[in-house]
């Protein structure tokens, strides 16, 4: 069996994270047992809600144990396989983690799913065919729930959620306007991403500045906003959100690090009878499928070109992580653990 | 005709709303037109809503127009008619304003309506079987949608539309706990509204300390919370709602005044994937049928025991008024224009 290079969580972040929260750790790959699957990995999914499991602190997911492989999702290859559903080569999709190998018991429902790489290349899978993109789906069906003609935003634009966005916004007719950090970033957005405006947030010291900027991008006003970052962006949305406008809360990536993120007028929510609904998308499974097969066909038809920013071998991985969580990232960040 | 008193708003509020934003006109009472009645009015209704639409500013309902008779809910007695409809002696409930009578076109749809007095008093008919009775009713039934053993919280809770969800929630089978300020009223609302328990606010100076007030009185956390507030009531509850939990914000009175009302935790809403939903009772009005037959048998067989505050005279709406703002009212704010 394989050496395997590992990436634990060696200590909880005081404030912001940092690189010397990680340990880099080799071990030995573990025989498999019977159901058992070896899986090599090609890619890891780096996102920002692996920064909240880093705390010690009541959420929705378990606090990431110390001393343990960081957690995340994985595309690669079976190379050894005990279990009669997986061949060596089928290419996978899981929870691998922070290493180049896992060792997967696929008996378990939903714990490794065989992927077609045909149309839509293995690391989309990770992106907008996968966990990104169905966060995308599920915040914009089945919490805004468009209507053709109304005006959506989403905030982190290029990133794997926001592109996803983009794509099935316009897909339902609607006016999709993008809040991103730097004029490339922008550019992007409209010229390959199909949004209609995008704002450079850094661009704005404060909400009422940002907010003149979403009237002008805005004229109609906001129907739906898809919410990654909170604080600033979060304050100056509210002020241009349309009666009965829907807030998606998929992340607030402003105050992971613990810092106060004060939402400054939340008698907005009442004045404009607004419906603000936090979500996880992995307490939704059942819109996978239906979700999948959108995204699929997005992506297959060329309609959905999401951005990949990849960093080189798993000892990148922190630091890619943390320009992830500063938004230094452009489009999906993945790790490449094997070619 | 009769000599009519009236309260015109003759200033905006700066800040805090004071006596002097008021002014008393003495007017003559126009002859009825053909399809016109003329109503005496027994009571006015006070609601916080009324200092919203004081401010020049963007809400949803129109501001209050300079120079005109303060709107409001009122009950009273047709005692001349120039419609079919309507006959002398009839109690109706209206929209008569801050004055003692009132001529109404009744041939507008909703513009009055006749009511039963042989189960249900008059003066109910502006609380627990009026508005803020389908307030309440909106907010439990159509946003929270409680179960039978979840938990429910509602601020103001021995006003209006605390009291009629108290009872709306205790016939779901529901622990239902109130937030209001004083022993008196807390007491009160225990003893006679059938709260389980009820957090004398004014006991916490801030937002940790009615946190584990709450705690202790909703052992199980909060499934829904009903808002009437805002401010730091509002942060400590965020603070204890499980997981999927649901907010009906109806109000945040804490706020009317224009001083910034922040919401410390939003973070809250995606940890604990809460739904925060605005409503405004008046755009729903598909539900009323539905809610003020609930309403009235639960007054009518004594399980909804609305305690109202009554002031008398026209002269002493404004007083009455500001100190409804301030929490100084117990239970339904009236005031008494003629027996």
């Amino acid at each position: 069996m394989p050496q395997n290079k590992q990436i634990h969580l060696d200590n909880r972040p005081v404030g912001e994270a940092t690189a010397s929260n990680f340990k880099l750790v080799v071990s030995e790959t573990p025989q498999l047992k019977e159901g058992e699957v070896l899986v090599r990995h090609h890619f890891l999914s780096l996102d920002p809600y692996m920064r909240g499991r880093m705390n010690d602190a009541k959420s929705y997911a378990q606090p990431q144990a110390l001393g343990q492989t960081m957690g995340g999702g994985t595309v690669g290859e079976v190379v050894a396989s005990k279990n009669a559903k997986f061949a060596v080569g089928d290419k996978v999709v899981g929870m691998g983690g922070w290493q180049q190998y896992s060792v997967v018991d696929a008996a378990q429902p939903g714990a490794l799913r065989k992927v077609d790489t045909a149309h839509i290349p293995l690391s989309a899978y990770l992106g907008a065919v996968g966990m990104p993109g169905v966060t995308a789906w599920y915040g914009l069906v089945k919490i805004i729930e468009p209507k053709a003609g109304q005006t959506m935003v989403v905030s982190a634009a290029t990133g794997a959620v926001g592109s996803a966005f983009a794509a099935l916004s316009k897909a339902r007719g609607c006016r999709t306007v993008g809040i991103a950090g730097g004029p490339d970033k922008c550019r992007y957005a409209v010229d390959e991403l199909g949004f209609d405006a995008c704002i450079d947030y850094k661009l704005h010291m404060d909400a009422p500045s940002l907010s003149r900027a979403l009237k002008e991008a805005c004229p109609k006003g906001i129907d739906g906003y898809f919410e990654n970052v909170g604080g600033m962006v979060l304050d100056a949305v509210l002020t241009r959100m349309n009666a009965f406008g829907r807030i998606a809360v998929c992340g607030m990536i402003a105050g992971y690090d613990g810092a106060p993120l004060p939402l400054s007028y939340p008698a907005l929510i009442l004045v404009n009878r607004l419906k603000v609904q936090g979500f996880i998308v992995s307490e939704h499974m059942e819109v996978w499928p239906e979700a999948l097969k959108e995204l699929g066909t997005l992506v297959a038809t060329g309609k959905l070109k999401a951005r990949e920013s990849i960093a080189d071998g798993l000892e990148a991985a922190p630091e890619a992580f943390l320009g992830l969580l500063k938004g230094r990232n452009f489009g999906k960040q993945l790790v490449r653990l094997h070619d």
